[in-house]
């Protein structure tokens, strides 16, 4: 970095804190953007800027959006009675890319963690059963990492919604485990392959 | 991504352009500023304004910084008569994170190059010749990257001022080429071994 340049080495080490940047990425990022300033820079900047003023949880799901209630949670035609019960947002956003599920989400936030502390107070929780009760939600889809702590909490949140499963208000379901469309048997790990060896179906 | 966050989609597919991520990347590093919001992304906004509104090149030498004139030009004490002769700014930072040099820079913009049709003109070379002339420099050192474009860039600027050089005015070297320090012959290009080798000195 030369000397004197300040600014550009301050925007360099925010750069570097991006996940997936380091110094040198945020250096190459910092020049590229410099020469594409109209083009690129400049809108950066300024998307940023709204992201940050305007960006919030929804007070219903834990989606990210720019609304108090997000556009999933007030689109009529999603209210079908399901929900999927996500970690992270990146979570909902992995389900939306494959257009599979017309119902509404729920993001915990999180998982449990001994270790880390958190329980289920620091998560979505008890926001979840509070929805499933008041909105006669009919299924709850789990769709956690399959994570010992993603597993943890699947097992918690089915734990503590069997009450109202045992009456049959609600059904509870998990992702399938099985291969990976395009995987190859060879790559996979031991579990993987077992899970879906115990989980075949008839061809 | 979700229904309706437009906001957010958008700020994605900018920071997708960016050199070293990817739209997954770009996902991950949104989601980790709109958590850091106050710590990281109004900082950024804000930094990458004012680098949009700021950054200019030197007009002597070309580096990136924030004033007319950069600080490596305007500082006397690097007026030594050596000039470094880089094809870009992230070359001319990486000398400088060297800290081996002492005196300025000239940086090209570039390379010649028959196929992208990039002549002298294009690049900053008149204005090289026009400072040596004029600024009574001692020596030029060619850093230009060890590829085809790059040697070719330096043998035409050897050619320019060889007028210069042959009235003893001006020394033209180039860095050394050799093993990189920390390098492991069994990993270095036969080339690399081949010019350390011709180069070696007494131990």
């Amino acid at each position: 970095m030369s000397e004197g340049a300040r600014q550009i080495e301050e925007l360099i080490a925010l750069m570097a804190r991006l996940p997936g940047l380091g110094p040198r990425s945020a250096r190459r990022a910092v020049l590229h953007m410099i020469k594409k300033r109209a083009g690129l820079m400049t809108p950066l900047a300024q998307s940023l800027a709204e992201v940050a003023r305007d960006a919030r949880e929804c007070l219903s799901c834990g989606n990210i959006g720019t609304d108090e209630v997000c556009a999933i949670c007030t689109n009529p035609k999603r209210g079908n009675g399901q929900i999927c019960v996500v970690e992270d947002v990146a979570d909902l956003w992995a389900m939306e890319r494959g257009r599979a599920f017309g119902g509404r989400y729920h993001v915990l936030g999180g998982t449990l963690s001994a270790l880390d502390d958190v329980g289920p107070d620091d998560l979505r929780i008890p926001r979840l059963i509070e929805r499933v009760a008041r909105d006669g939600i009919e299924e709850v889809i789990l769709a956690l990492n399959a994570t010992v702590d993603g597993q943890t909490t699947a097992h918690y949140i089915a734990g503590e919604l069997a009450p109202m499963a045992r009456e049959g208000h609600v059904k509870i379901t998990s992702l399938a485990q099985g291969v990976p469309i395009g995987g190859e048997l060879d790559y996979l790990d031991d579990g993987t392959i077992s899970a879906a060896l115990s989980a075949r179906k008839s061809f």
